[in-house]
């Protein structure tokens, strides 16, 4: 592939995630990096130190209205999502934002809106997606390896990195949000959740409830305020059930061939089957480096993507509704069902 | 200690439970066990090849008009324990009864009250106070070791024995609950939960929020239908935090001194303090031994017990609230104060 | 069956594990106890309160001499065992003896003789092999599951029991050196011991290898003086490897489908295989209930138990080689082939 | 600190572990990095993309004749290491070595002496005293924390690499036993090896024992066999005791305030006692920093390392008398006092 193939991308911060995506879409064979921008004139030499090819600035404009550049990757803290965005999008840029996609449902939509209108794409950052243990629990739903899903049940805690415009659910409850969105089969129709604050304010911990349809729940169990870090999610199916451990260096994900027996669940003596467990080896890939290729992949090709705006919308709604939940101590709140077709499964 | 001097107890039920409650009063040094009751002639077979002294019956009521018994040990299901509870006191027997000690809060209050009428004891069998790792972390906690507290945060899952008279709250959240009662300063003030229900009708998992005062936030994971055994307890507080993991053998009680510096979290800035951890040796006890010898010094001495009827009737009570919560989805319910006082902490 | 079918077994020992020894042979279907000998008056009062039909003596004679007894069970420290157990058969008793079999090979071979002169049998309670952990990879050793086999790697530490009449080896080794006798093809064919004993003169830690044919070898590390208990093989083949924790609760095998490639070796270029894991569910069956009963059985139908006298003398030989070569620093310490045909797999 | 103050390195072999070495000394604030040499054309070529201002040859010599070059640091396989470091030292280049440091003990002699005559400094890079587990761990033994020392036991496996010029105990041990010459006090004074290779003639698997005077005996077993990745070192004390997993994210050294009570082990009774477990907070620096600054200090100041060329010597002689046990399978081979004075703690 010649240079000139490959798509330019200008990235908007660089902080602590954007050194990450400058060096995927860098090595990208379908991708380069043309220029940089950050406030912090240290993060800019730390660019030059280790790409002395890619341009610098401390003003975004110089990326968004540079001809050369394709793609504008946006790696800020939320409040700059939307209006980045949307000046990138503007002057016909395709956009990759950090998740969440912005701080706000009707920014979102506005967003999409006007991507359609240029026939341009967005993509959101919703790495998980394409880690290698999302990848095979996917796999095992489609292959209807579980059976009929139960439940979903996550819990993400660690001694967090407070953060001055989110609170933990915006922080680490999107992560999880993203991955319903894609794995579990419909929409959510209602959200119960709670939480409280313990230091300035902002929500430090929270428990989120997810309605489904035909009795399918999801939970989410997120804390700033841990002194132990824990990643782990239970699937429940009918036929099987498994485990995903993302902080263990193998064996991330078991399946337990375990479960109740249903078959003569009728007379109210429920029976339980005891299997085997098994681990299925995961592919050891940057999830970043396959999302930001399938990104230049989904942009040549004209096919949107399954992390697209429409994606972002979904699971920004979903956090207002947790957000909405919260502040009325746990009150329903009814889902909207999303604007309108995507790339997501139904 | 003659024999005389030991009280006789009376055991009404002999399946999972009973035969590690007629072994600890039958060897205690305090009491002792004068007949065992049940409905299945097998059970009465093994009681009479392990106890050949001890007596058999399936008719209750010989137990709890016999002269020579003090105490009446009920150990059946929930349904019976009102019933069997309120013939033993009429009869002017003190009362131990499992947990929950009653279907509803009002026949927990005829109980209490019939009990205080007949100078009678009552005491609940919330096993899990007597646990070394219970005691342990009362201590740290009364030892101010931990600091202000911030939250509970509990995770009881496992394949679960479904139950004909219960659901999965009534079965296992029981027990957080008793701890939470005793643990924690202040009663609860408001509760939401939600659950749902796969199999037959009755709730197989549930997500419960206890709010109390002052920021303090309690939250249970119960769940009939995981592929794994979890029983974590996260206690978090301004000082210190700790991680109470039942399933290990040995260092059951991590103490974690990190935290959050609070110091200056004025400006918004929070810092974060990571120091050393701690497991204090826990002492391998029985803890029904320990309850049921405790239970005889209560009625020899004439004092109330931490897991009196009112600790049984305030854990009973936010069983009701749950229920109520999840049959609404999560609608918060507040906490009635608790009927009058008791020995449990204020 | 009827009680006069049963074989009569007479204990002699009653303090750490005679009471499991006395407890399935008592419940099996084809034994009953007839009568316990120990020294401890207390251990007498114990198994009369446990078990009013069992007679009790301090005199071992009772037993041996006793017309209603089948079989003798000698529970006793080492020392014991030899002049209980001729003793037995002489006096035309069956013989279920502790592990290790005897503190000599040639008091082993004296016993096997007699034994098969009296046309009597012996069997040396070496529990592990009826463990569903060893029974599971028993049989995926003879299905070939795990290819040719390179190794036999065992942990096996912990804050020990202390003994007077034995060293680390004779107490922990003897597990291994029982379950490699059964596992592994063929014969040892040289040993290399080092230890230390650190505070009484006997050793408290030993690091044993065991050579055999085809290059396997197996190794063994035993230790009193760690501050964790580890419980953990693994086992290599060329086609599979397994690894054997015995203090999980579930998942105790686990059967990685991971190596490496030796189809190219020879171009000194290894490659490495990574594919699923994989944890067969284990049957949760007590061992020695299994191992009585098995007892029970070889008697009826005259046929030899795999851990028979043999079996016994063949750990014996070991754990002399073992002695023999720690006491002159790792000097390697040829075995002798086992004196004749046995049950053992060759 | 000026440019010119600091001392500038050439550094031969960017493939694994190169790399590490190259940003350590290139961000130091008391180092640079000159030049870099590979074989490799991509190599170079991923050195002059990450690093535009250093200058890159295939020829060793285009840096060891530098006279812009104060220091060769030499990242190369094994059979490098002696004549490179010849070359550099004859030059007059202080030199950072790779561990082992030599191929035979002989060859480290004559490094020493040259380095001697020449008044250069020699650094074995022995990493892993530099990380925070061993630091700590120094520490706990200095201050006499754990008491007389009783054992190091050490197990280091996983499916590993293999080597073409080196066997598993070259590989793996070669970390333990730069560990135990830092942290044990006094010199081997015996070691007894055993092994065994399944693939292509080298040992794949070996198991080590020390001797050491008064009764402190370490081992190790090395593995390149096993499915699973373990790097745990027990370290046994009078006192206390003390488990390092490296593994753990967290925790990585746990204090056991546990053992026995040898007050009246006179008497053949033994006591155990049993504590609190205690894991101090490990400092989470990168050791290979912390080293590459000493090595500038050492050199600026004109001190000797603790991982000198003796250092280098006395673990590259372990690992000749391990070889030569394995070959005589497990002969005892005695160690020979290290050659002279070093900074080694006696």
């Amino acid at each position: 592939m010649t240079d000139s193939s490959r798509l330019r991308v200008g990235v908007i911060g660089y902080g602590y995630w954007g050194p990450n995506v400058v060096r995927n879409f860098y090595n990208g064979p379908g991708t380069t990096v043309g220029s940089v921008c950050d406030l912090s004139a240290g993060a800019l030499e730390r660019v030059q130190r280790n790409y002395p090819s890619i341009g610098v600035t401390q003003n975004p404009d110089d990326l968004i209205t540079d001809p050369d550049i394709d793609v504008i990757a946006i790696v800020t803290p939320i409040s700059g999502h939307f209006p980045l965005a949307k000046r990138a999008l503007e002057n016909g840029k395709h956009v990759f934002v950090e998740k969440p996609f912005t701080g706000s449902s009707s920014d979102a939509e506005r967003l999409i809106e006007l991507a359609e209108r240029k026939r341009l794409q967005i993509m959101v950052d919703h790495t998980f997606l394409f880690t290698g243990a999302v990848r095979k629990i996917d796999e095992l739903i489609h292959n209807d390896e579980l059976g009929r899903l139960y439940y979903y049940d996550s819990t993400r805690i660690n001694l967090g990195m407070f953060q001055h415009d989110a609170n933990v659910v915006w922080d680490l409850a999107t992560h999880d949000l993203a991955i319903i969105d894609h794995l579990l089969p419909g929409e959510p129709e209602a959200i119960v959740a709670t939480g409280e604050g313990h230091v300035n304010g902002v929500e430090d911990m929270a428990f989120v409830t997810i309605y489904f349809a035909d009795n399918v729940i999801a939970h989410l169990n997120v804390n700033w305020l841990s002194p132990v870090k824990i990643r782990m999610t239970l699937i429940g199916g009918e036929r099987r059930m498994l485990v995903w451990d993302d902080l263990q260096a193998d064996e991330k994900v078991k399946v337990y061939d375990k479960g109740i027996d249903t078959s003569r669940a009728s007379d109210l003596r429920v029976n339980y089957r005891a299997g085997d467990m098994w681990a299925p080896r995961i592919e050891p890939v940057e999830a970043l480096q396959l999302e930001t290729q399938y990104f230049a992949d989904c942009i040549t090709n004209g096919k949107p993507a399954v992390n697209d705006g429409y994606a972002g919308l979904r699971v920004v709604r979903m956090l207002e509704a947790i957000d909405a939940s919260i502040s009325q101590k746990g009150r329903m709140v009814y889902c909207r069902p999303a604007m309108s077709a995507s790339a997501s499964r139904e």
